[in-house]
């Protein structure tokens, strides 16, 4: 089990791509492994869409502050938050619990796309209105990360991060 | 690397704990494995309060609709949202980065807690207000999930999924 902590603290964000397509067996997988997230009540208020036109992939970077490298990936996907799914039982509490619920299907999908072979980025930066416009995702959901996969052409410098100690708090804050 | 897939495929919410305590060094490294997950801009907007005294954790339960399990787990991991960590640069965007960078430590330590052989569970219930108030959370922050930790005594049967297909959209929602 070293193994899954050893690819948790070495994974990085991949931005450059070999020119290989991904099999969609094991697309799947990793999006298997991402609605294998904890989710609240079992309702799994996450969507995925997976874009590989080019023309498509090309309008997704320009809504992503024309951050061309995500063009350049084989595989787009896109997690979106379904807010009924989850607020049809949690009610206005069911908003959060959607994002959470796409949230952690994010960071499974980039530690499943990295023990697979892959490389991965989360992308934050976009604008929701024209991701949701191009991708005809209905008003009831949201885009809340847009993630290119592909098969990694770089091994980027291992970001740093504050020692954990100066996150924590004991016993209060 | 299949060791990662089958964690992130076979890990279960843990409710029940051995009377065992958590060595610091084992936290320390399972809350690493949390801050190791991807943040926007580096900033980390995440903050973790680490319960052991059992009169807090009480307190804690009962905040989160009277959950007794929680009271018994040898740690209470609560995981804030930092917002000015993230508003700081990115103003309003900010917010969503925030939970985002929280959420996903969350994922991360799930993970590595099981890959250290520790059992936890996410826990999204419970009062905002209430939580902050025992823990003297500033009203900058949030806190997002709490997290009970110790080592398992229970192997809960797992949980079904969609069949990912169901959740999947080609090209276009």
């Amino acid at each position: 089990m070293e193994d899954c902590l050893k690819l948790i603290f070495d994974r990085q964000s991949i931005r450059k791509f070999q020119n290989r397509d991904i099999p969609d067996d094991v697309l799947l997988k990793v999006l298997s492994a991402g609605n294998a997230a904890p989710t609240a009540g079992n309702l799994q208020a996450r969507d995925f869409i997976i874009v590989k036109e080019r023309e498509t992939k090309k309008l997704v970077a320009e809504a992503a502050m024309n951050q061309k490298f995500i063009a350049d990936a084989p595989v787009v996907i896109v997690v979106c938050a379904n807010y009924p799914r989850s607020m049809r039982v949690y009610g206005e509490k069911g908003k959060l619990y959607a994002e959470q619920d796409a949230t952690a299907a994010i960071e499974n999908i980039l530690i499943a796309a990295c023990a697979v072979g892959l490389g991965a980025t989360w992308v934050g930066a976009f604008y929701e209105s024209k991701i949701s416009a191009i991708l005809e995702i209905p008003e009831f959901s949201k885009p809340v990360a847009i993630i290119p996969v592909g098969y990694p052409a770089e091994d980027p410098e291992k970001k740093s991060r504050y020692p954990v100690e100066e996150l924590i708090h004991w016993e209060k804050w």
